[in-house]
């Protein structure tokens, strides 16, 4: 059966996304690339765990990790993914929107879901496989799919800086106990790895 | 010149106590021992963890910390620590209540400071003698330090939890750039030591 996996870049006081995302700030204010700095200054050094976030057989993301802000939603606007999106598989985009998929090059398809987050589990599910189904953010998501107990596997990129405002990881999720399964990491960033515990 | 240190334990969500502590519940409400498990239930292999929170020449800690909740401080209570606290050094004690100082077994003395963080931070070097200062928590005294940019190493002890209430690590500090310097753990707690950048 599909594990559930979930990757999120995090400050170490819990936020993944500055306020006020939009297109041209897509990790909101004062944010800039100071979560994801790991991933394009020490590719070679981290990339295992980067493998690892595209490495499942389906996606379920949320509509504003498809496309950030509220103007950005149009017909024409087909994410920021570019031509060749790195997840190379299905994706099923949470949306109140009713749209036709965006099939882009390399094997990402991005279907639009809009009747809510067990359906686009089950379409995932069925899409992957066996294969691990994947989380893709953004953290509005993430924490509802906490919250209802469909994550297994949660792994937190922690970045070495306190943002002091934001969206938060876990904000509204309530109690959760996890297991440790992994920790590494370098100057720019620590990963820890959970199993979330039923 | 003395290094300032700060241990703390906290959950993965950035608490860490619950709400509502007092004396028969000094961690607050639903959290337990489950910050602090790892101490407890696996002292030889946090020895050094364990042995470094209680290294330095002196300590600050919040009035919280000596004895929690409003109801306990009166002139007759000595605090929560027993006879032979394990600091075995001068303890500063910030607070608005002028009192006198309360000498433990083992070389704890806790001394009361009524002017201030500064104060405090100054009676510790001194007491120090070129040793660590330790701020000893809790949460309100180390987020005062950590804005005043007082903290060199803060060192976070990772429960695998998430409370999704209680008392906030960081909360009013603003940002914060850190360097990792260590990371280590086993399945109750992951090790994270920065260094607060300036």
């Amino acid at each position: 059966m599909s594990k559930v996996t979930c990757d999120m870049a995090m400050s170490l006081d819990g936020f993944v996304a500055g306020l006020n995302q939009r297109l041209d700030q897509p990790f909101g204010d004062g944010v800039g690339d100071v979560l994801h700095q790991w991933m394009f200054e020490e590719p070679e050094a981290h990339k295992e765990v980067i493998e690892a976030i595209t490495a499942a057989g389906a996606y379920v993301m949320g509509r504003n990790m498809f496309s950030p802000g509220r103007g950005a939603w149009d017909l024409d606007w087909t994410g920021w993914w570019g031509e060749e999106p790195p997840y190379h598989g299905p994706v099923f985009v949470l949306t109140h929107h009713e749209r036709e998929p965006v099939v882009k090059r390399g094997g990402t398809t991005f279907t639009f879901v809009t009747d809510g987050l067990d359906a686009a589990m089950s379409r995932a599910r069925e899409a992957a496989g066996g294969r691990d189904i994947a989380i893709a953010g953004g953290a509005a998501t993430v924490n509802q799919c906490l919250a209802a107990g469909l994550i297994d596997e949660l792994r937190v990129h922690v970045a070495p800086v306190v943002l002091g405002a934001g969206e938060r990881l876990f904000d509204g999720v309530g109690r959760l106990t996890l297991e440790p399964l992994a920790v590494s990491g370098t100057g720019l960033v620590t990963h820890l790895t959970y199993r979330v515990v039923r």
